[in-house]
């Protein structure tokens, strides 16, 4: 599957990295990466669910962040989209434009990650590309999943007087990234960890996501920030949000963070990369939606609710508006 | 379908690029790039295939090529890929990482090539991704495509007693690529151009692959070159082949380059990028893959044998061994 236009500047190591690295990764459908492209059945009555991710070393991960961990979050965070859509995850494909000087021992780590998630979830590598690059590391991977016809859940089934849940704990990710940029140096090591991990190896609700069809109106996942991924569900549905900041479930890690700086517990609701599921459900599901959590061991935790209208709002115990200083990035 | 785990480092900009230039190539699959994902209806008794390639600015094109072109030959490559298996293209996904100083007249100019080929092969774009690196450009592409389920042509179907066939013409895009590098000086401008247009946009034969479903025995595209594919086909089906150089069908721009440098012939054999389809039939098939050929308006040539064995031989009229440089790069 490899195109070099200008055959002269391919490393012949590339292609041994491929055979030696990604091809054992490779399942029955990926016909031991020897084909042009990659079969994939589908089953009657079902929907492939695709999607694709890029990140570049220096900009989403960095130079000397752990390599198994870049392979995770890159595939993990295309995981959390396919869940988002209510899919059971299948297949990837990956393609790699590396660095001649990115050794082996980090392509071989790179490598190890995606088999441990393979196996973690289930997903096997059908195809993709390696090339040689002058510049960062840049990673590109796009998952197939598959939901049963009808079954997908939408961002634009939101209904006014649905309550808005979300599974985990928010903020985590964002406080991670705020410890690595060098925050909250008092806080205890151990929560210091915790965040951080957090941040690297999200954990895509992938048996939540499809448990949730047929009961969830409308579901997103947590990429961007609570309230700006909200405001694609409240556009997309054409509805307005009330997010009450105190019901926010936060982990104990993300509790003494807030302990020790008060002022910056509106931004847990603001900061992406959480990856957990944020939906939507009629009032009376909850006892469902309840059932569905403990049963694939997934707090589920009500936030707010959905009414007419548009925008999303932010409120404290009392129903006052609190201010954002910006609501996350825009999703296409 | 932005992650981007360092949000301050996102420039909003991007996100205002694939509004304006990527969303308006989205097919109703593609949720107007609104959701998590996209759905891809699947037809009974049919398989989807899949395939994806990057390429990289400085190493599989240059920085100055003209971007329309640069998204034709990215999402060609992918189409051609499918055409080996036999498939129909149905769809694509699209992750670009570009450094900020790419102006929007490269984003609209690269958009507008794939918007006119997405007219012309009737796919649509699905989702992905856009990311800002501080290095060059790098771009990757997801295709998927169909096939009835059983009719995927495979590389490893070949037989000995068959004999092998090649669509248009060989070795231009070879010529191209070695006119751009300043070579051929003395070419006519008007052969000169015809090569360089053969390796900066190629024809994948996109109806001819899935019309040889049930005739041809084994097929590939070929992409580093005639001889270097030949052999992946060969090591799959487990045969050996020889191919006659003399038989080689060569353009009119192709066969002026010869008669210049006579000893430059045999490297049209190993040179990338024509993405003609290579496939093997039984011998009596001959006038139904002329018959479709002709239906298909894409000439058809009769360039060698599959024998017993292993290896690739490439040989004169008088069936002795031609001595060749390099076979080509090796695909996985």
């Amino acid at each position: 599957m490899v195109k070099n236009p200008a055959p002269a500047e391919a490393a012949p190591g590339e292609f041994e990295r491929i055979r030696r690295y990604f091809a054992p990764l490779a399942g029955p459908g990926g016909l031991g990466l020897t084909d042009d492209a990659a079969l994939v059945d589908c089953r009657a009555e079902h929907r492939l669910v695709v999607t694709a991710d890029a990140i570049v070393a220096g900009v989403h991960f960095l130079p000397d962040d752990p390599p198994d961990l870049v392979a995770k979050k890159l595939l993990r965070v295309n995981l959390s989209d396919l869940a988002a859509m209510g899919a059971r995850p299948l297949y990837y494909l990956l393609t790699t434009a590396l660095p001649p000087a990115l050794g082996a021992d980090w392509v071989a780590a790179f490598a190890r990650g995606l088999g441990e998630d393979q196996r973690l979830y289930g997903v096997e590598l059908l195809g993709g590309d390696s090339v040689s690059t002058p510049g960062p590391a840049s990673l590109s991977l796009t998952a197939i999943g598959e939901v049963a016809a009808g079954a997908e859940i939408r961002r634009s089934g939101a209904r006014p007087g649905d309550d808005l849940w979300v599974s985990g704990t928010i903020g985590d990710a964002h406080l991670g990234l705020g410890i690595l940029r060098g925050g909250y140096a008092q806080l205890a090591a151990e929560h210091r960890a915790a965040l951080i991990r957090r941040f690297q190896l999200p954990e895509p609700r992938v048996t939540l996501g499809p448990a949730l069809a047929g009961v969830a109106h409308a579901m997103i996942d947590v990429s961007d920030g609570l309230l700006a991924d909200l405001g694609h569900i409240c556009e997309t549905s054409h509805v307005a949000a009330v997010v009450e900041l105190g019901a926010l479930p936060l982990s104990g890690a993300a509790r003494a963070a807030v302990a020790l700086e008060p002022a910056g517990a509106s931004r847990l609701a603001t900061g992406g990369d959480d990856y957990e599921l944020l939906f939507t459900i009629a009032p009376e599901a909850a006892d469902i939606v309840r059932g569905l959590s403990a049963g694939v061991g997934v707090a589920v935790t009500r936030i707010g609710r959905i009414e007419g209208g548009d925008g999303v709002r932010l409120t404290d115990l009392a129903g006052r508006d609190i201010a954002v200083e910006r609501a996350g990035y825009r999703h296409f």
